[in-house]
């Protein structure tokens, strides 16, 4: 039997901070390929990612686990009361970076498929593909892996990342897609001028204070059958103009979006240009936008595969896990694209912030709710 | 007959950037003293002033000529296509740091004050009150000069400033007023958050959007008899937040208000409470506003004293000049305290830019004009 809490103390221990691979990907690869997982290692980019199947390739049956040992960086080590790569236990808890986002949740699903196969090995395969770049830009990260897969006929039938999807409680929450998510970035230019003559300057920022205020009341919709509403942040709105008797030629402002499947990234693209030239028409400044998207919304519709994961978290946690499609981005954007995707994993309470911890007793009943899916998948 | 030309072109050679004194001062104080005047410093926190006064203290007739030898900061002095301290003359003009702005003003005024004296000495008196820090905060400038005459019960009748005042044309324009200005700084506190879940944060920044839209949309007023509307510019909106994942806790933004006489800084600072009142209470975020008066709206009404300044300007330059309120501030708005008080001046088209420069004539036909001020004040 592998321990997953051992093997989550062992991955803490290596520094893996985006994008350092820190021998994270390497002491995953010595346990699969010593369970006869054939590894390769998938490096695009700078960033490290690792490729490990079990069984036949190109089976019917393949079974997906998606997940990333880069974690955030620590920010202040000294507001820490443990040492962040140290990996103590104290409390029930299993202490350091990635405890929680994600290094218990590779773990789990490792521990896992290298117990399984083992022990039972199906008809069919397991594929793992685990990326060192989940947390940066994640251009050469899963989606590295899944090129690679493509170019060489690998081939997921469904797959799970191994996120944390739980707020507050062990199971009550699955991801069965996530909003889309995307960047606009602002510039209205105008013309410099002296505060005391706002006539002979044309200042951006009531232009831009209109149409922030404009996009900042807009109900973009009120969410649709699976999806709670699409939001609108406003992040930044920038001058850095230290004169008080000046008027400044510009300014700068970005929204970010998260969205629902009634819109696409084209369709408020769209929307927000119309937006920006409305209010440049009417105060005469300029107004230009770029964009960044960073993902378009999907959904895997509540099928089959969900409730195969959702029947093994009821079982192993009493819980039945809310079909969700709350939160940010994950790599399940990627997957999506591949096979159908769904999320679960820990609490996720602690990710990102100082002092992030495990509660052991999770670690050891997500390593069991991934066997009985595995389990459940091949029956 | 003192020569205006030569003497602003001693002074431009004087480096007094705002707060040095650059031997400016003490070179009037020779000049002055010289012809009879009694001169004394009267340097305040770091600031150099000088007060001259020619005749009996305490005149019932007292004529006032108040000006600043202070310079701003050459800036790019690579950009300049002379020695900004050079005096050079070439094309028919005087080029320098202070040429305009206002050497040549404090030159002519002294060099009319002089020979006039000496020429035709007045049932009367005269005094120059001229400071090293009009540019700079102004606090300890013309300021310290009034609160040490009052100390010492020197009295001016009335005060000519002899800032630049004509946009284009010599003669073009005189100011019997200013508009009062005031900056108001605000902070708009929300709390901070994932862009991802908005409902969990209190986003600023759409606070921030609708105040300065509201406030950049309102209408102060249509202007009164003597004074331009008065105006309202959005100086700088910041935040400063560079992750678009992250909606910031705090947002600033600063308003500097140009005000007339249908306002004070009470009146406008009790509206902008009221408008950061609705706006917190709508949207739940904190507002709070400090506020830097730099002075109130004032006037001289149009009168005996104006009529004067502008009849010598039309004789001198056969233009009748506009009775103004424009502009920003100037120490006039110090000196109305203490009496009438007009300002009349050069054309200011180059100053506070690269390759200032002040047209030679301009300069004598100043000194004309304000010695005939002075011999018709005293007639």
């Amino acid at each position: 039997m592998t321990d997953p809490v051992a093997l989550t103390a062992a991955l803490i221990r290596c520094p893996s901070v985006t994008p350092l691979e820190g021998g994270a990907l390497q002491l995953l690869q010595d346990r699969l390929g010593a369970a006869g997982f054939t590894c390769v290692r998938v490096d695009r980019g700078g960033v490290p990612n690792l490729f490990a199947r079990w069984g036949a390739k190109g089976h019917a049956r393949t079974f997906g686990f998606n997940g990333h040992t880069d974690v955030v960086p620590v920010g202040d080590a000294s507001a820490w009361s443990v040492d962040p790569f140290g990996a103590e236990q104290k409390d029930g808890f299993l202490w350091g970076r990635g405890a929680t986002d994600m290094k218990s949740g590779v773990a789990a699903f490792a521990a896992a498929a290298i117990d399984y196969v083992s022990e039972t090995p199906p008809d069919g395969a397991i594929i793992l593909a685990i990326t060192g770049d989940e947390e940066g830009d994640a251009q050469d990260g899963t989606v590295a892996l899944l090129d690679w897969m493509k170019a060489q006929g690998e081939q997921m039938s469904a797959c799970l990342v191994g996120e944390p999807t739980c707020p507050e409680r062990m199971g009550e929450m699955m991801k069965i897609g996530r909003r889309g998510s995307m960047t606009a970035f602002f510039t209205v230019k105008g013309v410099q001028g002296h505060s005391a003559y706002p006539d002979r300057a044309l200042n951006p920022l009531p232009a831009m204070a209109r149409l922030m205020a404009r996009l900042a009341a807009h109900t973009l919709d009120e969410g649709t059958e699976h999806f709670d509403a699409s939001t609108l942040a406003i992040t930044t709105i920038d001058t850095g103009n230290p004169a008080t008797n000046v008027i400044p030629a510009e300014c700068r402002a970005t929204v970010n979006i998260r969205f629902n499947d009634a819109h696409s990234s084209a369709s408020l693209i769209a929307w927000l240009q119309e937006e920006a030239a409305r209010v440049a028409e009417s105060s005469g400044a300029k107004i230009t936008m770029t964009t960044k998207v960073s993902g378009e919304s999907f959904l895997t519709p509540p099928g089959a595969f969900s409730e195969l994961v959702s029947a093994a978290v009821r079982t192993e946690t009493n819980v039945t896990p809310v079909l969700s499609t709350s939160g940010g981005t994950s790599d399940a954007r990627f997957v999506k694209d591949h096979c159908p995707v769904v999320e679960f994993g820990l609490v996720g309470k602690t990710m990102h912030q100082v002092d992030e911890r495990v509660e052991i007793a999770h670690i050891e009943a997500l390593k069991r709710i991934y066997s009985r899916i595995l389990s459940d998948y091949f029956a």
